[in-house]
């Protein structure tokens, strides 16, 4: 049973979805490989009017796991962050209701 | 297997979590009744400066079914809506990377 569940939410200009989800892709192989991860499910809005384009729910045996895989060196390896025009709003959730 | 998953990006200024979570409580109560509805998690941030308080994930067995419950007039009776400072950023949503 996971512990820790990381939620990005994505925001993206008209046109950039592209570039977002080549961003995603790297953060996600990278991720992947890390000690403590457990599953990753990325969601695209259905309409062309969301808020937000993208919302990725990953989880993760350990809030602390998924800390040190972003402390990692090998993060920036990888990806050199958000393209422009888009911005990944990333926190720690737990679920409270269901 | 559900078809639609139904996210609510939730913005709450500080101090209004307890009304954010009223409000909610009172949605899921009526969105639970309705015909397609399937489950619903909702995830509150671990830590305090989250940009996002609250994000909750609904399955729905269709998209219709998810429009079908939000223009019954059953919503209105249940829920005034969104409480003051505080904004749920609802689109429907399909994984596309797992």
């Amino acid at each position: 049973m996971p512990n820790a569940i990381v939620i990005n939410v994505i925001e993206v200009t008209e046109g950039r979805e592209d570039a977002a989800l080549t961003a995603w892709e790297a953060f996600a192989e990278y991720f992947r490989r890390q000690p403590g991860y457990v599953s990753t499910k990325l969601h695209r809005a259905v309409g062309a009017d969301a808020r937000f384009r993208f919302i990725n729910v990953a989880e993760w045996e350990s809030a602390d796991d998924f800390l040190s895989a972003l402390k990692s060196p090998g993060l920036a390896d990888v990806s050199p962050g958000a393209p422009e025009q888009v911005n990944f709003f990333t926190s720690i959730y737990e679920v409270i209701r269901s």
